[in-house]
C-alpha cells in the first residue's frame, strides 16, 4: 500500500492518531449519509438548536449565543477577537504554543494593544504573570489544551483573577474530552474544532459568548461572515424567535455535529472523559516503559494529546513514514522549531481507547526499530 | 408526513429545490462516506490540487491560486474583499439584488469608498452605467448570476471596459451551471459556493484571483483566516512547492467536491450545462404555460434559478408548505421586500433534469389548486 492507495482502496482507511482530525465517531461518518436539508429546513433549524443545546452542556454554559460557526477552529478564533477588540484595546495573550502565537496576531490585526506574556513551550500558563501582566486589560485569552505542545492550563484560575477583563480560551482541543465548565470557571468567549475530541469532520467551530461580552461587542466588525451581530438571528433566535437568513448553513456537516453529540451524550460524558484520561494514561505509561520521554511539563499533559521527544538520532519523518505506509496510521510532527523535535499523537474521539493505546505502542516500536 | 420527520423516515430525502443547497451530485454524497484522511495527508494533498484543476477548468483560468476556502460562499466574498480593498479605495458595485447590497456592506467595511450602482431588482447590471459611475475606480464588483432575482449579467462586457480596475464577480450560482471564461472575460477575483450547480453540500468557497490582483493585495488584511499571504502555501504550493500549515482544512467536504467536478467532467462541461439550460427552460416554459408569469426580466433569465410571480391573491408560504408536507419538496421564497412576492425554484446540478421540471410543475399545480 503506498501513500497515496487509500483512493485506490476506500475500504481501508487512514488510523487517524494525529492532532486530529481524528476518525469520526461512527455516527456522526453516517450522518453524512443522510439526505441533505435545506438551511431554511425547519427540520434544520431543530437540528441546529438541539446542536446548540448539546454544545452549552459540553461546555458547562447558559450563554444564548452558542452556535456551530461554519468554518474550522481557527475561524472561531477570529469571531473571537473581530467581535469584541475595539482599536486601541489592550489584550493580554498568554503564550505557551503556536495557538497563543495565533492569538497574538489576530488581535493585533483587529488593532489590539497586545501584551504577550511568552512560555517555554511544553510548560502550562503561569497564571500570576498573566494576571500581572497589565493592571487592566480588556480581554485576557489563553489555549486551554495546546495542540502544539499537549499542555493543559489552569482556565478557572484566570478566571477567578481575571477583574474587569473578558476571559476567551480556545478549547479546540478539548472540547468533548475533558471537564469544561465555563460559566462557573468565568469564561467570556470560546471557541472550539469538530475534528477533535467531538469526534466530528473537520469543517464547523463551535462557539460560544456570553451577554457581558456580546453587550461589549464591536457595533459593526470588519468581519461579515463572522460578526456575532448577524448571526445571533441566523442561529440562535436572538431577533425574537425568529430566524432571519444570514448565510448559507453547512447542513450536512452540522447534522454530523448533532450524531456525535447525542452519541457522546448516550456514552456519558464522565465517561467519555474517563476513557480519553485512560487512553491517554495508557499511551504515555507505554511509551515511558519503551524508554521515551514526554514533552510536556508532568502535571500538565493532555491525555487526548501527547507529545513525545523524538530520540536522538532517530528520523522524525522516517519514522511517521513508515507508520504510514506500513499500518495506514497517521502520527503529527511539531511545529515550527519543534517540527522535527516531538511527535504528536492523539487519542481523540472515538480513536480513544485503550485498545487503540495499545495498537498504536505496538506499530510505534516496530517503526522505531525498523524505520 | 410532517415537515419535521425527515430524521424519523432518512431514507426519503428533501427534494431541494430552493436556490441551494440542491440535492448532490450522487458522487460528491458517496464521496462523503469515504474514510476521511489527515489534512496533511499526502492523499489529502493531491485530492486539493486535483479539485484546484478541476476549478481552474470550470472557470476558465490559469490563476495559480484558485482553492476552495473552508468556509460556506459568502467567506469568499469576504475574502474578495479583504484582500484587495485598501482604506479610501474607490470601488464601484453592481447592485441588482441581494447580494449587490452584501458586497456594498463587506467592501465598506474594509475601508472602501463605494459607489453602489443600484438596479431595478429582475434587471441585469447595466455595464454602461457601472463602467461611468467612477473614472477611476480600483475594483468593479458585480454578481454573475443573482441568487436572490435569478438574473444574469453581463460579465465579460465588464470586462472588456474595466479599464485599470480590478474586476471581482460573484460566481456563487453560475459555477458549474453555465460557460465561464474567466481569463478571456478579464475577471481578476471570483469566488463561488459548492452546493448550488457544483452539486456538492455547502461549506466550501471555490475562490480564484490572478496574478495582478494578487500583486495590488493587502500585505496584512484583517481577516487572518482568509488572508491569502497565508493561504497561498497551505492550498496551492506558491510557497516553494512546499506546503504550509494554516489552518485544518475540511478534508471530507474537499474530497466531496473533487468527486462532483470528477462527475461533472465525465459528464462533459458543455453536456452539464445544456442540461442546465434544458431543464431551466423546460421549466419556465411550463410555468408560463400554467399562466404565471416570470420574475426576472426577459434574456437575462438564469436557467438554473427561476423567479416568478406569485399570483394576486395567493398565499406564498401556504404553498411552499404545502409543497413540503405533501411532496417532501423544497422551493425558495423571496428575499427582503420580495419575501412573499416571488418563488425561487432551483435547477441545479444533479436536480437539473427535464424530468424534475416536469414533476415539479405538476406538484406546483396541485399546490396553487389546493394548499
Amino acid at each position: 500500500m503506498t501513500e497515496n492507495s487509500v483512493f485506490e482502496s476506500p475500504i481501508v482507511g487512514r488510523q487517524l492518531f494525529g492532532p486530529g482530525p481524528c476518525n469520526p465517531y461512527p455516527e456522526a461518518h453516517l450522518a453524512l449519509s443522510l439526505p441533505l436539508l435545506g438551511h431554511l429546513d425547519p427540520a434544520f433549524i431543530d437540528a441546529m438548536d438541539a446542536t446548540s443545546e448539546m454544545l452549552r452542556q459540553v461546555w458547562g454554559t447558559r450563554n444564548q449565543r452558542t452556535l456551530p460557526l461554519s468554518a474550522t477552529g481557527s475561524a472561531g478564533m477570529e469571531a473571537a477577537f473581530v467581535n469584541t477588540v475595539h482599536a486601541g484595546d489592550v489584550v493580554v495573550v498568554a503564550v505557551n504554543g503556536l495557538f497563543g502565537e495565533r492569538m497574538v496576531d489576530v488581535a493585533a490585526r483587529h488593532g489590539a494593544e497586545v501584551i504577550a506574556v511568552e512560555h517555554e513551550y511544553g510548560t502550562p500558563v503561569d497564571v500570576e504573570r498573566v494576571i500581572t501582566a497589565h493592571p487592566n486589560p480588556k480581554i485576557i485569552a489563553a489555549v486551554h489544551a495546546e495542540t502544539s505542545t499537549g499542555v493543559v492550563s489552569d482556565i478557572q484560575a484566570l478566571g477567578e483573577n481575571k477583574g474587569d477583563a473578558l476571559l476567551l480560551a480556545d478549547c479546540v482541543t478539548s472540547i468533548g474530552g475533558m471537564e469544561m465548565q465555563l460559566d462557573d470557571w468565568g469564561v467570556d468567549l470560546a471557541y472550539a474544532g469538530s475534528q477533535k475530541c467531538l469526534g466530528v469532520a473537520p469543517g464547523l467551530a463551535p462557539f460560544t459568548i456570553s451577554d457581558q461580552a456580546f453587550e461589549r461587542r464591536v457595533e459593526k466588525p470588519s468581519n461579515w461572515y463572522l460578526d456575532l451581530n448577524l448571526l445571533g438571528g441566523y442561529a440562535t433566535g436572538t431577533t425574537g424567535g425568529r430566524r432571519t437568513y444570514h448565510h448559507t448553513a453547512p447542513t450536512g456537516m452540522v447534522v454530523s455535529l448533532k450524531a456525535a453529540l447525542e452519541r457522546i451524550f448516550a456514552e456519558g460524558l464522565q465517561n467519555v472523559y474517563a476513557r480519553h484520561a485512560a487512553a491517554g494514561q495508557a499511551l504515555q505509561d507505554g511509551l515511558e516503559a519503551m524508554g521515551l520521554t514526554l514533552f510536556a511539563e508532568e502535571g500538565s499533559r493532555l491525555a487526548q494529546l501527547t507529545t513525545v521527544n523524538v530520540p536522538e538520532g532517530v528520523d522524525s519523518a522516517a519514522v511517521r513514514h513508515y507508520l504510514m505506509s506500513k499500518y495506514n496510521l497517521e502520527i503529527g510532527a511539531g511545529t515550527g522549531a519543534y517540527a522535527a523535535k516531538i511527535w504528536r499523537i492523539g487519542m481523540m474521539g472515538h480513536n480513544a481507547t485503550d485498545a487503540n493505546a495499545n495498537l498504536l505502542l505496538a506499530a510505534l516500536k516496530d517503526a522505531l526499530n525498523n524505520a
